[in-house]
């Protein structure tokens, strides 16, 4: 079962006068995958189909299974399935070098970020700047690694008009890429908020541009802490949710030297970290 | 490092006139909590602490590794943790009949409800089906299971005003419990959305009130399959959502014969499933 990321439902609706009437609706498909490494289970994630190449590539590499284009070899979908799993279980090749690194037992998604990191959110930040590497500062970048404030307001809008399926449905996550100079680069959306950016993520790892150092990430709901963690590990600079940061995120965000914007919106935006990039 | 549910962090705003002003705002904390049993870490989540013993028999309960309020001892914070982790890791002491039946490798979030449990739709919702007792059907229940139209309307408002932390941070998920009558049991907050219902279920275990037969939830957010699934655990036989439901949101509760309202507003309501429960 997999394809199509909206599907139509019967649905009945009260309206304002008390009144019932059946009509069609159309909601977000919701379907597990399972991605396999040398033919084992390594994780199962709730997700909309489609992209699903880009959403194993964009986990393995925010997971840190990954940690370049060249480590990632091929993901193709299972074959021999029973029925109703067919494209629900892909299987990825890792180069010989990630193969030997890959430490499946570390890996468990929400168990690997914190509980190999640590118990507290110091250590948690701690043990990831142990692992990825600094991001690309505001000076060194140059004029390359700047953003302008009244152009990052004009990305909520575009984003919108971009998102087909959360127009369709109403149940869509979406991330989008945006270059320094504001061009949108790539949409992806889910029933999942970590999803959608691991399939934007991956797709730029498919098309050998990761890191992703002169580019920026806007999310259409809030700011938690895997959001930051997937960007950082993808190298991303600059941050944007239209959504509130929790505390993690914005101290990770510090931490990272990344550019943390919240509420953004076309007049206005709260920066919780690195304002030093917005020009 | 635990206690507060938010905290206040340094931001810098963008006025209309691109004017800068750092000003004080608070946001929503974020850290992890491992869950133990016997001593052996079985999960971690990121969650906004506060009701952390909540949290836990909420999760317990709703991933199936106890059945009923008599199957949880006690759920006690681990002392001796190093600096910066007090009130971070904790441990649950279960009946010896739970202790025998629990298998570990089968647990882990999101890695458990699907792998376990097949991988598509279909073979996920038959596995739930195969395991959770069936819901009280409207027919059995009698007026005592009934809702009536013009009142879960209301839930919403009454909802956004006994949610403390989202008014502060607007980062905060919610999930509420109302009585048949509309009366307003109990709301519990967090960062996460299956945490702040996984608070709300483990209140009313602790209370002895599981399962929640006659009773309503109402979540801040949308409506995932995993929302479903832990509400059809605790014997919820309507949940409600502000937001939109996903495909298997709306098969899983079809299937548990769960009444699922979305897009729920004063004037309006979407019925994806049960809507006989309505009066």
């Amino acid at each position: 079962m997999s394809g199509a990321a909206t599907k139509r439902v019967t649905v009945t609706e009260r309206g304002a006068a008390g009144r019932l009437t059946e009509r069609e609706d159309v909601v977000a498909v919701e379907e597990p995958l399972e991605i396999r490494v040398a033919g084992r289970g390594i994780a199962v994630t709730m997700r909309t189909p489609g992209h699903d190449r880009e959403l194993v590539a964009g986990f393995l590499l925010t997971e840190g299974v990954v940690r370049a284009a060249e480590d990632l070899l091929d993901v193709y979908a299972c074959r021999d399935l029973p029925l109703g799993q067919e494209g629900n279980v892909v299987e990825a090749v890792l180069s010989k070098a990630a193969r030997a690194r890959f430490e499946p037992e570390r890996l468990t998604r929400h168990v690997f970020t914190a509980s190999s990191c640590g118990l507290c959110g110091k250590a948690t930040i701690a043990a990831l700047a142990g692992v990825l590497p600094p991001l690309r500062g505001a000076e060194a970048a140059g004029e390359a690694g700047r953003f302008a404030r009244a152009e990052i307001g004009l990305w909520p809008e575009r984003l919108r008009v971009a998102q087909p399926g959360f127009g369709a449905t109403g149940g869509l996550h979406a991330a989008a890429r945006f270059s320094a100079r504001g061009e949108l680069l790539a949409v992806r959306e889910d029933v999942g908020r970590h999803n959608a950016l691991d399939k934007l993520i991956g797709a730029a790892l498919w098309a050998g541009e990761t890191p992703l150092a002169s580019d920026a990430v806007l999310v259409s709901g809030r700011l938690s802490f895997e959001l930051v963690q997937k960007c950082w590990a993808a190298g991303v600079t600059l941050l944007a949710g239209i959504g509130a940061p929790s505390s993690l995120a914005v101290e990770t965000a510090q931490a990272a030297c990344m550019t943390l914007v919240g509420f953004l919106r076309a007049d206005r935006a709260n920066v919780y970290a690195g304002a030093e990039r917005l020009g």
